[in-house]
């Protein structure tokens, strides 16, 4: 059986990147409802991922999105992080919602179009120079809707010249993580489509270039643990982007759709060595809080991030490969249930309660009243958004 | 074989719907990218729906949606429609775009908020008395996103009172269509989410009550014309909404992605009575055209309609009976194929010119300097679209 | 919160009911794997079936597979099985396996192919008044594999009459429970391929007329929990069938691919009065138990449904419904999310001890040395299996 | 727009594999139906492969199938087929009919079982040296069926490790092709589930690896066109298992259920040269003829493969390129639906009469007797069939 002390300092070890766009207003293509007291900064944002922090433990760090998180001195935002015992993440790329992307932004057959989202791409990575982000983390809305509008091959080999020109300027301890997406915005043909896709153009940028899984961007029936391992097996998995699904790229709170399946994912990264700091996996969400209390969602998401995780460190390595080894099939299976059906909710208690943390990140962010005074005093201005 | 003067008047008795909304701009939750020329008011849209009908000649109705195309007089929107050889066709109403919709519309736990979608629905049914038109056609948005949000036989309760309301409003020769959709904006449950919760509905709402397939809203694998066959079994089809997919929703040109689907639907349409007046199904579209030019889509798409309907039309249905109760697999499945496989297009020239239409209607179209007119006139004022 | 009496005494009335064929060799289209020890008479299958019900103490049903199961005497089959405190459950049909039924049983185009079928399916009524059993379960492999193929329609008529034919001749406390599948062994069409169709036929057969909903016969993203809660409340939901799926119709253990799916199942059956007796739902199992042991598999899948029954129970339905009446999302989410997470296991092994059962079935069939003794004396003879 | 001269070309140097075990009975898990006249050897398969060939003039391959086709002499096997106007084509392992096979093969956890596994495809390139086969076709039901059944990263490295020894083993002019397959028969895990693990494997044991493509092998919603251009892009396309799908991998004729899909695939085989012989491409087929008659089918198959490919090449590619550089989506979708909707069977009836063949194969062979003969005359014996 795993030793809990141990279960416990790898609990302690676990970080996970809030996304700056899970604060503000986000919808559907029907409706974005608004809702009081999202914030109309990145500093404000900041403010809020910072409560997420406090109550957690264990999410100090914030991705940013270009350009919906532009300031002028990215320096000085870095420093108002860290004054709120937070870090900059994960630089998010913006190449969808200008006009001239309309066909696509780096594979788009015009060379002007491609030049125009390189040069964005080129200045994420000085923003990453000046926050000291070490991952630029690139999705591309880039795709098809009808067979025939474009070459599918001459678009591969656009991004493939597109991307190298980012990767060259990346300096030594900066990525590229290139995220995969089945479908949407584009319904034909999508340029990075599946890990493959995504894993053979990272394989040929080198060492600093790998591969995003977000766990919505899957056609029906995908296997998803079985990505992760044969990506840790490869050294290619940058990173993660949570949320969950029923549908397709919903993006629900994570583990909200399917537990099992993030209990199955995160016991392989378990597996893999995915946990080890070493490995340099970036455990992000990434979700749209569409109908739901935003700061509390984003509460709830790391919140089951870890009881996934703790759940994943739980199961007895030694009795599954015994078993495993055995050929017994039934037995097998029921060492991992038996951590999967554990109540590790009093253990994470425990484990707060330790570090001098709310046992119910939920309760103690509802009694806190910051909700009330950011909908009180959050009034006026532009709320963040989608494309705000 | 089919007689052809036969299969010519059949198309000839072909009309196919166009949506006001078909003509503005539209966009995924990424991005609305905007088009030069697109209509400012409901008027404008009625203007290039004429262009639609003068080049294809089966499309002389237009689907208008309430609120997007409110205007003062309705009865002066149907005089406008007149004299461009149009009619007013199905209402479609909205009750999602309004922040009181955020946990739904006639199935929200507030009955205010159902009053509210309520009255909307009832609005709409007056609005059809002002322009004539005979179908309210219903999509609701709502649902749920999370297991627990709420119950999902009180929201069912509430739907069937609601609908209740509205159907004892309508008239005599008036209908209500109950459309049904798998999944979006909800992500958990959908309060009608496939053909069967729409049926039960409308069996016990009455005669007047039928069910609306859209073709993109179903999950992968269902077969489409299977639900037609037998909801034309059942005298309980009211309509469609035409479009296609790749992955979900995607709303494509009808016929785009999957030409061999449409021709099956159309051909159990054929088999079953459905292209009979008498019958009463209203062929609409349902698209958004997020990247191409949008009246010369419309027309494609009424083209692609068409096309395949000529080819249901064209099956050998002596043959292929013949082939069925000889238990002949591959002579029955020939039957079907020779007439897909046939080129329609020179058949459906011919058509044309004998009415005085131009032979192609695309070219037709490019010629006639209607594009040029529009994006030199349509200038100002707020374009049309999804939300507008 | 939900007393835990009323939860034991729920948990109590619960009866599962396993089906013979479970214990038999199944398989792949690619390979049917023997294994040691399994039945090869119906008695037989009875007395592993004895075992399961003596280790978990609510499976004394055993659903029965025409011909799988003919033997000579019904009377003395249903003594066999009393005596050892077992009942015979629901007869289950066949008309698949025979030549004749290529391209159809009761939808076929020959009326001849059909009668044969329909004589069945009387048979199987006569053995039911022989054994006392109360439902008939039909679930017909009928359908086509290539457009053409037959007549949607006229294949719907063939089977409403067929299925009047056996409704009639059904007695007062009988059933006909219906059960639809998306697909196979049918590629294109099947004749009752969703809960829609079946709810149509049950509704105009009548009232001793019900769906079963077998949870692995759906197309990708369904919402089983909706068709259930649907059902029950228009009092059309006749059973279950229960198994699991990664992909298609998987028929893996139950619970094993998505537990919480499960969970949700169980929390609408009771949540609309489905565990009431009076109800009269049949909780059926359908597995293959492809690779695994079968009797501790099955021991194993009526675990699972007793473990998300508890859960589903334990659900605090005042909480529930004042978040939900509050529109609270995360909430009334939370509320369904407690009762998921909770360890019932502890719950459920006093549950057993206060019956005299061992506190952990699988470990007690795993000691008894049932295994043992079948493999030792199930030697020679020809084992059970799909078609044997 | 394409010179016809070319097309038909193009069109002589088509070569279409067929598989041995196409002519034999297949079925489903439920059901294998048997069929009159089927053939019991190896010889009698060659034999209905040589009627295939007479009548389309492009299936002069015949893929052998290991154990189902043993023969005591291949060579003779071989001088068989020559002077039928045949070559054996591809040799397809069998690792999943043994008992020992329950767990899987070359990824198995017990090294025994590996090895034999590993034998076993060793015979199978003994076997090519014999015939003179160029190809060793590898497909594995390798998986698992339940999460914890055994290590996915273990499996992985076992399955490198398996084709390492076996590509060793490959003469300079042969290849081993790897094919993929989302599920089935492996429900969980399948350890070569899709197209990147394919060619992770294949780039890592050199240029004599290669993907094989089975059109029917994917989750709902894969662009298979995407993938075929990229493998053609980085010569990783070793060929394809033509056959088509509604649902799962109903293995139905080839374009019969997505014609239009299939189009789309060969026309990026057209546009990335995989129709040059030098790229060797196999066109292979790899269906069940379940309900229809065999010889029949593989004639039809053959021909839908013909005609989606004489629409690929009739594509305007230069009239595509300039809509496609004008970001002109509906044009360059028109040039494409106009290849598409062309008849293509005149032409091809024409190509045919040119080399002497009938016009019609499915005609010519109904008309030569050969069905009425092998009824007749195949009488005894064993059918060949999946497993036989």
């Amino acid at each position: 059986m795993p030793d809990i002390a141990a279960v416990k300092a790898a609990l302690s070890d676990q970080r996970i990147e809030t996304p700056s766009w899970g604060y503000g207003n986000s919808g559907t293509r029907f409706k974005v409802f608004a809702r009081a007291g999202v914030p109309r900064t990145a500093q404000e944002k900041l403010d809020d991922a910072a409560k997420v922090h406090e109550f957690t433990g264990i999410a100090p760090k914030v991705a940013l999105h270009i350009p919906w998180d532009t300031v002028d001195d990215y320096a000085a935002l870095g420093a108002y992080a860290k004054e709120r015992g937070l870090e900059l993440g994960a630089i998010n790329s913006n190449t969808f919602q200008d006009d001239d992307y309309r066909l696509g932004s780096v594979c788009h057959p015009d060379p002007k179009v491609r030049r125009k989202a390189v040069e964005h791409l080129l200045t994420c990575v000085d923003i990453m120079d000046a926050t000291g982000s070490k991952d630029l983390k690139l999705w591309f809305a880039d795709g098809t809707n009808y067979p025939g509008q474009d070459d599918i091959v001459a678009r591969q080999d656009r991004l493939a010249e597109s991307l190298a020109t980012v990767y060259e300027r990346l300096g030594d301890d900066q990525r590229l993580l290139l995220e995969y997406k089945l479908f949407e915005p584009a319904f034909y043909t999508t340029d990075v489509p599946d890990w493959g896709t995504s894993y053979l153009q990272c394989v040929k940028l080198g060492d600093k270039a790998q591969v995003v899984v977000d766990t919505g961007h899957h056609a029906p029936g995908t296997n998803i643990e079985f990505i992760v391992a044969l990506l840790l097996r490869e050294r290619k998995l940058g990173g993660f982007d949570f949320n969950s699904r029923f549908y397709a790229d919903d993006d629900l709170m994570v583990g909200s759709a399917d537990p099992f399946q993030l209990f199955r994912i995160l016991y392989e990264v378990s597996r893999n060595g995915g946990f080890d700091p070493a490995t340099n996996v970036a455990f992000m969400l990434d979700q749209c809080h569409n109908i739901e209390a935003k700061i509390p969602a984003v509460i709830r998401s790391v919140m089951n991030v870890q009881e996934a995780t703790a759940k994943a460190l739980l199961v007895d390595r030694e009795a599954l490969s015994a078993a495993q080894a055995a050929g017994d099939v039934l037995a097998a299976n029921a060492v991992v249930m038996d951590a999967y059906n554990t109540d590790v909710r009093p253990l994470l208690a425990e484990w707060r309660e330790e570090r001098g943390l709310a046992p119910d990140p939920v309760a103690g962010y509802a009694a806190c009243g910051w909700q009330e005074r950011i909908v009180a005093e959050r009034v006026g201005g532009e709320q963040a958004g989608w494309g705000a």
